[in-house]
Parts: structure tokens; sequence; C-alpha cells
């Protein structure tokens, strides 16, 4: 979620959330995306655009082409529906784009955890692009609590370690609120996303501590050495490293795909989308609660109040108040990124 | 998993597993805790003093029998079982302790996860003095994936707030593997133990920065301060206080129970068992993974030597360790905690 994208002061174009929707869509079908595929990944990338999380914006589409030109990713495969039990669903997405296996299987999520009161959304065989937010966020659209995570290329070293074992393994978190947005988080379990370490790099500018490693495992300040030899940091010391390795763990093994080191080693670059599977849980109160789901909503507002009432923000606000105001004003993108988006479809 | 109540030097007494065992289910027969509480209290205590997990060892009778002294906490309900769909249990503990109930809704969750691969179980309505790790690790020995959650009592501050909104709120996490201790995590999402802050109050030691805040929200390395006008912080700075929020949600509202604000309101001080709900997922590979599990476990297993293989260490190691030690040699119990443990029979 960094404006790390738009310099200050930089020329930028500014363009209707339609407009961002149709550009998205063209570069997609330029290089022979179908049209379910482009639909679906142009709606996680316009969200972020709108949201102000730039990094999950348009800015998307330079990773997806490169990896669509490497030929490594499907540009039409259809999502495989497995009905694992009453409550877990699989789709395997023929290592296309993840965006259409969601939208495909959350459908199915649904189903079971109106059902059921709870389950699980597993994704194998997939690149993978976007934030998670959208996707813990649509569910709640349900009426469901909900959950997801997902490895990457393995970058981040484990507490007390030097060597990279962890992706950045975000987590997100979604709850239903009824007549506001939804309560939702979704934090990568590094210290900050490895673009963030690009930009001191590229700024020459020294890393805060507890960001990055060198070889030998110390506390390093120097982003080229933490990217190429070293190690990016988990946040939070040792909790925040066993909550990478629980995401790890469930993401990885659990669900039969790939760790961010088997990640990396299949692709042997940093650059590119990783290809690997995603876990999403969801949960219906109704199932969960013996009392008056009233009483609940009231106990979880007064959590939200008490939060907000002391000055601290919820997760999710500046997102939502970026989409306010994108969907009455459409968004401002740096005009170099736009003439990068347009060189996509020469 | 502090040491701090054993000083160094001290005079220690040591005793058996077996010998633990009976002098907790002695102390807690003399109070008229019914057997079956009595068993499955004196059980995780005693598992907590052999791991050397001393905070959560039998120290805990003295808050125990605090609490029942108090006449808040029941000595003989049996745990009320529903079943709230094929893969929701939940346990109404009826104002007693936890651990009966997580003993009785254990049974059903098994059968549950091994039926339809997931399932919860919801406990309500508990007295809640016990660490989480017996219970993921409980769960592991059946071939599951576990999650348990809990909310305490309010003391820590919301990530850019100044008063306690969360509990302490733990965190557990545990992985079968096959001829190893399961992998097993267990943290508070508070910077540190309560306890903790509470030792530095009485030695006048200053506490390190993001422990705690004081009443407006500045540092604070006054541990009184802390404890009597401020507030704890989370770990891990705006993540670890979206995790704390997740936990609150989930084992408070979504299960219909008490948020930790709740909870301290009800009891109206911070040294009493906390009464709340608690949360527990399970999952069975089985399930959640299309492909041969050798190569699953093969891959967690090359996860963990990648960790213990560059000298950090599996999150639960120490305690292992600890473990196989008490099974031979026994447990040291500093003479005065040994003392006030003799002194609440008479």
């Amino acid at each position: 979620m960094s404006d790390a994208t738009i310099p200050k002061d930089a020329d930028t174009v500014t363009l209707s959330l339609a407009e961002l929707q149709t550009l998205a869509l063209d570069v997609l079908r330029h290089h022979g995306v179908s049209d379910p595929h482009a639909q679906a990944m142009a709606r996680v990338m316009v969200a972020g655009q709108r949201d102000a999380c730039h990094s999950h914006g348009l800015f998307r589409l330079l990773m997806c082409v490169q990896s669509l030109r490497d030929g490594r990713v499907s540009r039409d495969a259809e999502p495989l529906v497995t009905q694992r039990s009453p409550v877990v669903v699989a789709v395997d997405a023929q290592a296309a784009f993840s965006p259409l296996a969601f939208e495909v299987g959350s459908r199915h999520l649904v189903e079971k955890v109106r059902a059921c009161g709870m389950g699980a959304l597993v994704i194998n065989n997939c690149f993978h692009f976007s934030a998670l937010w959208p996707e813990v966020e649509q569910l709640t659209e349900h009426g469901l609590c909900a959950l997801a995570m997902t490895p990457a290329h393995a970058c981040v070293a484990p507490a007390g370690g030097r060597s990279a074992v962890f992706g950045t393994n975000p987590l997100a978190f979604g709850w239903p609120r009824a007549g506001a947005h939804p309560y939702v988080f979704d934090f990568a379990t590094s210290a900050v996303a490895r673009g963030e370490i690009e930009l001191y790099r590229r700024s020459g500018r020294a890393l805060p501590p507890g960001w990055g490693l060198d070889e030998d495992g110390e506390p390093c300040a120097d982003a080229a050495t933490v990217l190429q030899r070293g190690a990016m940091q988990t946040f939070g010391g040792y909790k925040g490293s066993a909550l990478a390795s629980m995401i790890e763990l469930m993401a990885g093994p659990l669900i039969g795909d790939l760790t961010s080191a088997q990640s990396l080693a299949l692709d042997g670059r940093l650059g590119g989308a990783p290809h690997h599977g995603e876990l999403i849980l969801a949960f219906d109160p109704r199932f969960f609660s013996g009392r008056d789901p009233a009483l609940d909503q009231a106990a979880a507002e007064a959590l939200f109040a008490a939060i907000t009432g002391q000055g601290a923000r919820l997760p999710s606000q500046r997102r939502f108040e970026a989409r306010a105001h994108s969907q009455i004003h459409g968004v401002q993108m740096a005009r170099a990124l736009h003439t990068d988006i347009l060189a996509l479809m020469q």
C-alpha cells in the first residue's frame, strides 16, 4: 500500500475507474489472455489502484505481462474444481493467474460455509500477483468472517537465522459489519514489502533497523546487500517469524503445494510472479455463536469504537477513504507508469 | 514460558511428574473441585511445569484457588456439548475452568475433522488459566494441524492508541510431524506477558522500549505507570495489533462470547482468571492436499531443516528439551512456591 510509485510532483494522468478497467483489459487481451481471466485480473488491479494500494494496482500489469511473455503462465486454462469434502473445495488454476480461480472457487466456498458454518478454499498451481484483501473483503459481503494466506518467493530469514526460508507470506482477515465497510487487514509477515527495500536500494538510503540482514545474519542497512546476498527479516521478531512459518505450512504442505523456497527454486529469479498455492478460510457467525447476533455485532462495534475513539485507526481506514475519493474523482497515475503500461501493447 | 518464578540460587525442591500431579490434585480436591475437573486442570499445570513454562505450571494453582475462594468459578459443572453443525461443536463450560471443556469438546472436534477435513471447537463461558500449546499439541497427536486463540483481560493498547482494548490474546499453532515432536508455537500478541512487566515493577527496573505506554500514549519505561494508568503494547507494531484484533473478534463476538474489555468489566480486577471463550480450529491434511502425503511431509521437514540448519531454533525446541529432562530427573520448584502451594491446603 505504498505511495512510492507516485513520486511527489511527478506528472500524472487522471483516469476514471471504468477507464482503468478498460486499460487493464486491453493490455491483457493484447497478450492473448482469455476474457474470463482478463476480467478477473483487471478487477483486482483496478481495486488496488482505486484504494491507493499502488503496488497492487495496474503496476502489476508489468509483472504479469513479463510472466506471460516468459511463457510460464497459461492465458486461458479453466479453473478445475474438486470437491474434497462437504467443507473443503480445491481449485487447480492449471498454471494460470489466481484471480479467476478465486472467483470460481469462492462461489463454492460461500455455499459450503452457509450450509456447514465454515469452509476452506484451496487454490493450487496458480501464479500469484494480487493482494489478499479483495478476496476477504468479497467474502465479508456474504456476511462471512474470512482469512487468506499465501507463501511467496523465499526472501525472508527466520528469527535467529540468516538465510531466506519464508516469502513475504501475507495474512488477510475480513469481518463483516452492518452498514459500514468491513473490518479488513492484509499484511506481509516480512518487516516491509520487498519493493520497499528495492526503493531504498535505488535511492541509496540506509535501511531502518529490523528490515534486513547480511549474509552473516548481522543487521544490515545496505539494501543491495540485503537483496543480493542477505535476507529480509520478519516483522515482530520470533513471533512474526512463527506466524510466517504457519502461513508457509498451511498455504504450502497442508494444501499440497509449494513452499516459498520451492517456488523460488522453480522460478530461479525473484522478479517473476511466484507459482504456488493459497488457502482461504471462511466462517459463518450464525453457526459459531449461540446468542442473538445483534449482541455479537454490538460487541464487535464496541471494539472498533474503542480503537477509533482513542485516535487509533482501523487497518483499512485509509484504503476506504481513498476508495471514496477515487469513485468520485478517478485516480491519478504517474505518467511514466501510464506510458509503460501503454507500451505493453506495442 | 519465563523462568522468572525460579530465582537463581534459590532454595528448590525436586518433584517427579507423578508427585506434581498428586500435589495439584490434592490442592484442587481440597477446594472441592470435582475429580474430572481436577484431573484435567492438573494435567495442563503439570505439562507446563514439566516443559519449564513455569508461569503456566503449578504456580497457576494460586490463581485458581483465589478464583475458587471468590466463589466465581464452578467446582463441578459438567461441560454442556452442543453440535452446531457437522463441523462446529460448542461446549458451554458453565462457568468452570476450561481444561475439562477442552477435553470433552476435543473428542467431538477430532471426529468432525476426520469426517469432513476441518472443524471448530467453541468453548464458551469458561474461566481460563492455561497455556494453549497443550491443546494444539494434543490435536497434532491425531495427525491434525490446529490453531487455538483466546482473548484475556483488556490490558493492551491498539497500535496508535493509548488505552487498553485487547488482552494478551495468545495464538497457538500445531503441526504434526512423523517420528518427531510436533511443530508448535504459542505466543501472546502483547509485546510480553503481563507477568513480565509485573516483575520489572517489583525490581524497579526500567522497561525496554516497545513494552508499554503511559496514560497519554507516550512510550513509558516505568512498569507501575504502565500497569496502573497506561497500557501494554502489542508485539510487532500495527501488524501485531491487527493480529490481536483478529483474535479478539474470532474468539469473542464470532463465538458469542466476551471481548477482553467485557471480561475485565465483568471481573473488575486484573488479578483473577478471566472469564470468556476460546476458539480452536483443526485441519486434516488428507482433505486439503491432492498429492501423496509423503511429499507434503517432506516439504514441511525441509522447511524445518532449513530453519534449524542455519542455527535458528524451532519455537518449542527449548520446551521439548526441558520435557526430556523433566521426564528423567523430575522438576525443580522454588521452595517458596512449594510452600505457598502447600499452604493452599491449610
